[in-house]
């Protein structure tokens, strides 16, 4: 990342994420972050739209993503694709230490967590037809797509916290666990949708 | 749904459909929306802030689920509570035909769809405690509740337009089909977070 480590667009997301974390969101203005990563007030609306998208560069992940499922052995299931393509992409564009601040930050401020969680959609509905491409349904896609970030979002926090861990095998550990969770328990499964004692 | 049918907020909810289905989200006003459901415009914000939440009065659904989780029987795991909660509420407050109508207007607008996304996410994050009391961990609690919302989601649609089944059943077969994506084929898991050829 030798890049982002010195041009504006980093300097502007490292300076942000600092004021974010010793003022919080909503007191942090446009300008505070642009003076703090030294430069006009001006430059920081060429690289991002308003402050709540300054954590949220994800064009360059969402590409990476979607090349990553257009590049995979078409032989692989889709979960595997999106498991493999997931689990390798995180780190490559930002140190693990700042994605841990980060997600510190947007979990303390109702207008990121939004934001996040729309971010995330934008992704799915990215890497949804590359899926397609592959031959799945468009709706089986979508669904591929919801449970895998489900399973990363299981993933990531433990992933951030503990340094010796790869993301890819925290999700396979916590796709292991989805399949645990759905694994039919004999008593249970004829009652779905039944009535409630 | 006695009350719905003839209220000022049922009034509302249907007159807010019937113009963002004719003319669009948009292109519609408070304004128009009180007077097609022959109502002032100030009494339209008795009822909802904005018109993005005309179609989004999730807080009686919510108590619903809520309520379901917590008359559960305790011996049954997460994923039941859930499916027989979520399986059973849908349809219960608004006629199906509404839903659907709901549904596709919901599509057709990106602000809408940013609050249905949000509005999902406020019911999981409602439903998430009700889930620890049962003694689940907050972290698998909140993956359960993902992993049941992506199920709601492929089955939707698909009761929307049939009539002749039940969300609970196309919430089983959504189930199944989730089973069957995690199923282990062999040459594959090992190959989870290793390189692409």
């Amino acid at each position: 990342m030798p890049r982002w480590e010195s041009d504006a667009q980093g300097r502007l997301e490292r300076a942000a994420l600092d004021l974010f974390e010793t003022q919080g969101f909503e007191r942090t203005s446009v300008a505070q972050i642009a003076g703090a990563a030294g430069l006009k007030e001006r430059s920081f609306y060429r690289y991002f739209p308003d402050k709540r998208e300054v954590l949220f560069t994800g064009g360059e992940l969402e590409a990476h993503l979607v090349a990553q499922v257009e590049a995979a052995d078409p032989g692989l299931p889709p979960l595997d694709v999106l498991l493999t393509a997931l689990g390798t992409a995180e780190g490559t564009f930002r140190p693990r230490d700042f994605l841990l601040r980060r997600a510190r930050v947007i979990a303390a401020s109702p207008a990121l967590a939004e934001r996040d969680l729309i971010k995330l959609a934008d992704i799915a509905e990215a890497l949804a037809p590359a899926l397609e491409r592959r031959g799945v349904g468009p709706a089986q896609a979508r669904f591929v797509l919801d449970v895998v970030l489900a399973i990363h979002r299981r993933a990531m926090p433990r992933w951030l916290a503990e340094p010796d861990t790869t993301l890819a095998q925290l999700m396979a550990e916590a796709t292991a666990e989805l399949r645990e969770v759905l694994a039919p328990s004999a008593p249970t499964v004829g009652r779905v949708g039944r009535d409630q004692p």
